[in-house]
């Protein structure tokens, strides 16, 4: 851990914010979303507390905690949005003190601590863009976050294959070289089925056919929890599409970072719950694959990520475009999947769940990960918004299952 | 109506709204209450579309229609504060574009939908100052609206005695001479049993006794609905007390648009629910007032404004202070009643109901008033954040009977 | 008071519940409703705890206090359908404990609470059967209440007039000799405009002339809350009308005690509430009475309730019928107002709140009236399912403006 | 099957349902609950649909379907309480009418639904009893479902011991011999570590031990989602504790369906979510196992049930007692585990998901599983209000993670 890499994570998050006015970073969409204030707080807050002890600013720990019991009470999290000082500069500020007062502490041979604070500041990254992305979409208007254009490219989609595991034992999990989440671990051996999972991500092409063969209207297809979903919500479609105003009966419209589009029927379709992307592949006579076949195939192909095809937001901001899935294009059938890493996330059957000897890490952010395993699915391999760095083979995210503003996709399994 | 009067009304808006930072303005604390964004572009609409025809900024409509189904739909009035575009420098533009329309109108005879839009927009200053202290309020760091000082000037309570009416036939309701809104009419006679009113507001050191009692505890002393508002919000004391932290127990400190500061015994309670006017009236062995018995005693006094002892929002511009009622200061028991205009608004035991022969304004205006003829109490005289030159003796305010963030106070009746 | 008047009313409450087996008096279909079973034994309560000092049994205190804060603590009101126990059979032994120690009670001169307590167990007659036509109404099989059959008598509907009223100064309110509730005091005088009451209750079939002319699509109809409330309640008729199964589009059922049938344009509408009511009048071009218009022309018509025209519950079970209103049938225009008592309840536009002077009775029952008296409409007459000694000319019934499931209907009033 | 084992299931639900009343049959306590002249009901109509054609009362199809989307609409779940009519009279007779129309059918071959739908009928025996508890306990009377004594028997708790498994590939899931349910299926291999599970269930005197710990009170202990379910509630102990009314303080009473009685320390603690399991697990320093461990410790007992010790429904009713769990005596350390079967449910750290291949049901029955695969947790063994024959040891129960109405305790893990 180097100062220069402590600085570049802390400059991209204000990158990401820096399309935001100070009216679009104070506001919350719904009590699972944060202001992007609250978000470039919170990170700074994280070292503040757990590495500088809390001394710079005493009075924003109160607001900025997001869920250490240990650390104690807190703003409630469907308030965030009414805390609107500090203003946004006075956050600025706040980063600048902080990220002072790191400085010096970086030159010695810092905490793990440290490490884990930079993680957090990239997984909120991603948190900032899906929450700013839900944001926007609240309002008539449809603003952009970003002006960029986003016209994908168009591409051929010549169908897809399977790519067959053998099943057997499989080791599972982190081993523990390098920086690790604490619910990756400990490594341990499953036993495997032999199945097959799909070369790529389903397309937004494919979502069509399932909504035009009555996926949503069909319970059939559907878990119970699901089907109470659709009902309950009237969910006709993936979040983020509406029937275009302009083009026609049965056209559709995606609202992206960079505003309102046509649908491209060769992107990956994303933005969908766990319970529509079940049901999506009971009704392709398929199912989801589990965490341990996501992995089992994964830990060949990562010993270096520049080999994965994938697009991170990292992309995107080389571009200057807006961050996006991209299509996958044609490729030869049987061959190492596409998109595993990036575009997506991919929901997994598991429940987020311990793994056999899993502890906690020691102390207050031992709250993390392992007080959250319950009520939630395993998402895999990262997306157009991840930080391309953050990401590793063995990393699992979760959410649970009716949730919709991650970037969250598709991949079909098959025993 | 000339360009100045217009001009004065629209730059007051925009001094009441200047101490707000853009966060500040674009935050929603509760359904019933609106950013101050809102607030500014909303009264600008309203010029926009009943005198200029909605020519303005058409896409504009939907986003800043507050209920007037005429007009067509709008967005819903608890989602007013995800809209963070257009920004509020956005807004001032808007302002100023519709302003400079507006001037080639006021140059011609204008419309009567002209007088009306200035003093919708004196409500709206009003709502403004209200719905910002009540998001201020909300941060745990309790921020204040302006950090100019306001140290209440302390006076001599001496009691207060009552203001007798003979009762008999009175009239009610405005003669129609000058501007008028529409709740306020047709004039009429009514027949009033003898009757008297406090010569001054209840004060702050009066509830304080209230609280010592029990008033909060015994249910004997409320209506059903108000004693079950208690036990639902935890009510024991008017919004905005809280314990002192640093005084000792059994202190209350009050938070204003200055800040957190102790109570004042002397100044006039404010920020109470019909519920609490009423149970206080109980406790004190006496009764709210009728609209028609305050305003029998008010019309008399009426007939120069200036006569009238009272604070409204000018007085605190003009001071550079900040909003708040004052304290009564001593008086000539059995006098002019103090206080009849301005600092607090004075629940009455009416409902808020049609005058016999009561006919809506013609065309959307027209839903302005009349149709929120239920469930709501009538309040009269002013406040201190009322602009002067707005209040009328015939003027019906209303809000339900559970609303506390209006500057609401108390003043006694008895037969 | 003697024991044969206490007598009467007791048999009564019994012979209502009759035809309501174990099953039926025990489900509560919604927080306003009670069940049968509780209505029993509440009622029982009234003279075990108020004439005979809670002595009977002391652990139904709890379970059968309605909201007598000053009694203590109650079962919470939406909860009283969990009470499976005591049974039925145990409810009719507490009745009759009851009155065996009520009969030695009644040889002496009794409390004025006796009678109280006899009114009391009127008012919940009909609000058993309220509350059993909703809950019967909630079964998808629609069973009746009553076998006996229930064919509304075939009547020319020739229009209806107006009944004229001078106006000037009328008395209002009980003169205190006889029975009343305080609510009906003190009597006072009031000054009324020249008005006209319609000469009977608006019909079925006029209903469905508003309905047809988009009654409840129309918001300039409408008060706000009610708009609201049809939104939300998806209003599209009176409660208990549902489109006809059987007898093709554009016919309605009527759910009433007796089962479903046709709805028949000549019987007054009825199950309709305060917004609706409003909305019709102002639709036909006229208003709602204030419960003052209502009561200057029923004062000289009721010295005698034997000649008012008009259908009490009385009525029913001498013909062994179900209880519903009835057609008025033809009539002179202009002469004394059919339909005034019972029938249907009939809105007005007045707010129930106290009379010039009004206190509460002493003790605990000073809770009877006084503390409902905000966000509540007054309702005048009685109805089908009254007892018919039990109204009075000054008799103020009172529900919020949402109810719809008392027997409320509408008579038009203009000035 | 034959009729006899046919008419035994069907008369245990009689003989389960006979010391409830009327009142105690009809009302629902809670959405996730239903009245036991529901469940009386609805396991007729499972015959009447599924294997007589719904011929016997077509209008009982929508009162009584439960879920199955296949088969139409139904009366909501959280409204089965509304339904007085069909009264408990005409339900048995509903019974003796379906159950004359299957004696004709079993004289045949049956089908395999037959034999489901007695499985079905046990499982909701069960829910019967669990139901018919919830109901009672809201009652402030307390009253009994039986009047039969329940006075635990002491016994010496001599501590507990852990029965150790090596590891290795075991198989799970039902091998197709003899009924199952679909989600049993297919049997498959897993890869288990070495592990150890408690030999007895959890105690409410070990219980007692973790509350006076602050096992309530402190966040460390719980899941996020544990822990705010703790906040919700108001939860300080397990459901139907009480601190007692005349003990003293510290000493706590347990609802059961004898009515209240004090807890007794060696009877296993039941009525525990999973939140609260998983929190006791925690405090305790172990875990809870798998499903798959407790099935790989199960499957070696259970070649004949007569075998296992513990405590089933046919018990009490043999014994003319109550139904609960019972104390587990003393016991060797490191023999076969006691109270595997029956007494409690033991909560498993398994999410309730499908096994490897799983395939639903063909037809609506394929809706009795695997539609609730999402948000749940596996619970294992029975419980003593379960009947004798109903269990396997590869049965999966499952019931969200704050459910706690069910039998549910605890048994200990450890790696």
């Amino acid at each position: 851990m180097d100062g220069a890499t402590y600085r570049a994570v802390r400059d991209r998050t204000e990158a990401l914010a820096a399309p935001l006015g100070p009216e679009d970073q104070v506001v919350q969409s719904m009590p699972d979303a944060s202001p992007t204030k609250w978000h470039r707080a919170h990170t700074t807050w994280f070292f503040d507390e757990f590495v500088l002890g809390g001394t710079t600013r005493p009075d924003y720990r109160y607001l900025f905690n997001s869920y250490y019991e240990a650390v104690g009470p807190r703003q409630p999290r469907n308030a965030r949005g009414l805390i609107t000082r500090p203003t946004v500069d006075e956050v600025a500020t706040y980063r600048a003190e902080v990220d002072d007062a790191m400085a010096a502490v970086l030159t010695d041979d810092p905490s793990p601590l440290v490490e884990l604070g930079l993680h957090h500041e990239q997984q909120h990254q991603e948190l900032l863009l899906m929450d700013a992305k839900h944001l926007l979409h609240q309002n008539p208007l449809r603003p952009a976050y970003s002006a960029a254009p986003h016209t994908p490219t168009p591409v051929d989609v010549l169908g897809w294959g399977w790519v067959e595991h053998p099943g057997g034992i499989v080791p599972i999990g982190h081993d523990g070289r390098g920086f690790t989440y604490d619910n990756e671990l400990p490594r341990h051996d499953v036993l495997l089925q032999p199945f097959a999972l799909a070369d790529r991500a389903v397309t937004a092409g494919e979502w069509r056919s399932f909504m035009a063969d009555g996926g949503y209207e069909r319970s059939e297809l559907w878990l119970s929890d699901g089907w109470y979903a659709v009902q309950q919500h009237g969910w006709d479609s993936p979040l983020y599409w509406e029937p275009s105003a302009d083009r026609g009966a049965g056209e559709w419209d995606l609202f992206t970072l960079g505003g309102l589009r046509p649908v491209d029927p060769s992107e990956p379709v994303v933005h969908v719950s766990y319970y529509e992307a079940d049901a999506y592949a009971r009704w392709a006579g398929h199912r989801l694959p589990t965490e341990q076949e996501w992995e089992a195939i994964a830990h060949p192909l990562a010993s270096e990520f520049a080999d994965c095809e994938g697009t991170f937001v990292d992309d995107h901001l080389a571009e200057g475009t807006v961050v996006h899935p991209r299509p996958a294009g044609a490729h030869r059938h049987g061959g190492p999947p596409r998109q595993l890493f990036g575009d997506v996330w991919e929901w997994t059957g598991s429940a987020y769940l311990p793994y056999p000897g899993f502890a906690p890490a020691p102390g207050a952010v031992g709250e993390y990960n392992g007080k959250f395993m319950s009520g939630q699915h395993v998402l895999r391999g990262g997306c157009c918004a991840t930080p391309a760095g953050h990401l590793r083979t063995t990393y699992r995210n979760f959410f649970p299952p009716s949730a919709r503003w991650a970037f969250s996709g598709v991949r079909l399994a098959t025993s």
